[in-house]
């Protein structure tokens, strides 16, 4: 009977959708740890909670990949964002002091796509290894007429945990700390939508034309994964020589810098003090951006900004780069709340 | 300078996107318990580990309200998708034998309509009392080109807990369990893409029009609350008497079933034991669709299936009865896997 409607003419197609999710099945076993107790398939995912950990706090973040995923569409690259999500959330929690325990994706997506799904997902898995966190479960909603073809939104969730005397909840900030700075690798995941606008709108250049004065291509140079800071701040962490820390995303430092100290103390930046990096100076350039409308909007090279005690600063300092970190002095905690550029 | 660029004419809002989350303080306050460590505006939410639970064990799961969202946007409805994505997660984890202990919502909305935002995380918030969950953080993320004025996406993430000994993983099914179904309210959260396609498209309905022969508009009766079964059948699993559970979510009853059951094991399920909703029937009517189908895209009247052992059904279903709950007895587990309908 021609009039007969079925899901699948709706445009959700759930055989596909079941085969997809078997090839899921890999990739979360590659993360697994012997503290995950379930499998794939069931309506929740299973995780012992850790022992050894003395009163144990539960640290937990959710963001999204945002218009960042307009140029990997545009690059047919969809293996990247999974990591960016991944070590987005990551360091959202590693802030608070917290190691990650496990993760879950929500991928949303008009048509389930060859290849598309599955290189999405590989990127969360390695995203997830890479910071030794577990891939515990996911969500791939089919939704057609949300979403054109090829096209998906990304949004993670992770879980971590942190010893209840161990929290960074900035209460232990002292006017007179140091601010230790910490290279970004790119735009992160913050900002997409201008510079998108800049890039392919007001100056017309294509994914795969250079960039100017980058020595990359626009799509590499735009793609460029969102670093995690959990490996190389771990060790501080446990040692407890971190007072604070920031993650500089959506707001930049102005926006973020506040979130992570204590009521009445502000940021005293030194705006010589690190040299920003020539994506930032070149998107600048062709979309004539203000300067404070740069720092609201971009990391502007600072990725992260740890807070020491001034008596330690360059001890971590020297730590941070025998272990290959770029880091530097970015400024110091002052009693004028707000973030100062100095 | 006219041609000068900012995050603002690109279709990014900071400052409304900064008073917006000023305005979710109230109602992720509201859901605050004694275990919540943290305030809104840090980077992750805190929550400490409930002690007293023997060797605990996190139980999480992410999803999306899906296409429904669309009628919401048809029918200027912006507060009951919250509950929705609550309840739907919180059913998730119930399934395995876990109690809720805080949600984390991700919003991504096209242009920050006046109100919207606030009417969604409004029921976020109220599903998270509902179910005496925190609401423990969330993002909204502003995604122009994404998603078109007064339309967004909406996902949620559940972490729950259960005692190691307590968990509901299929195992302790036996063939001659009883297979008890506990009414939906609606559609809860599965087949919109299906049902819009018949309603809207097929048969020309708006969304204040009559649903035929159900004495609602098409908007009320498709925007039904997904409810939660969490606070019917807490004291079942309290007391132990529930071997299994299946929530019967996208796939209906064939779909979902399976997954609780293990290896080998499948279900007998009566189909004369209930009287599928005139919601359905009229959906099928409508849109001419094939039985089989209507079982794999709608729940069909069946919310959840409680499995309990033959000798306490009985007085499983006596207690539930007593509670107000009108269940039934759906079927049993049998020696032959897969679902069959008798």
């Amino acid at each position: 009977m021609s009039r007969e409607i079925d899901y699948r003419s709706a445009g959700v197609d759930l055989d596909r959708g079941e085969r997809e999710k078997a090839g899921f099945r890999g990739l979360l076993e590659s993360t697994r740890d012997e503290r995950t107790l379930s499998k794939l398939g069931l309506f929740g995912g299973l995780y012992a909670v850790p022992t050894g950990v003395l009163d144990p706090v539960l640290v937990s973040s959710t963001d999204g990949v945002g218009t960042k995923l307009k140029v990997a569409f545009l690059a047919g690259i969809h293996d990247t964002v999974g990591r960016d999500i991944v070590n987005h959330c990551v360091n959202d929690i590693l802030v608070q002091g917290a190691r990650p325990l496990f993760f879950l994706d929500y991928l949303a997506i008009g048509v389930l796509a060859e290849g598309v799904v599955h290189s999405v997902v590989r990127g969360v898995a390695e995203g997830c290894r890479e910071n030794g966190c577990v891939l515990l479960g996911g969500e791939t909603a089919q939704m057609p007429e949300f979403y054109p073809a090829g096209e998906y939104d990304l949004a993670g969730f992770v879980v971590g945990i942190v010893p209840r005397d161990r929290i960074l909840d900035g209460s232990a900030v002292r006017a007179g700390d140091v601010l230790l700075g910490l290279p970004s690798s790119g735009l992160h995941t913050n900002g997409y939508t201008l510079a998108r606008k800049i890039v392919f709108d007001a100056s017309g250049l294509g994914v795969d034309d250079p960039f100017p004065g980058l020595g990359a291509t626009v799509g590499s140079a735009l793609l460029r994964v969102h670093r995690s800071y959990l490996h190389v701040l771990l060790g501080e962490l446990e040692r407890g020589s971190i007072r604070a820390m920031a993650h500089i995303t959506g707001g930049g430092l102005p926006g973020n810098l506040p979130r992570s100290l204590p009521t009445g103390l502000g940021a005293e930046i030194r705006a010589s003090s690190w040299t920003v990096p020539p994506l930032f100076r070149a998107l600048q350039e062709l979309g004539s951006v203000r300067d404070d409308e740069m720092f609201r909007v971009f990391n502007m090279g600072v990725g992260m900004v740890v807070v020491v005690p001034c008596a330690e600063a360059d001890l971590v300092l020297a730590r941070l780069r025998g272990s290959g970190e770029d880091a530097w002095v970015l400024g110091s905690v002052v009693e004028e709340s707000g973030v100062h550029f100095i």
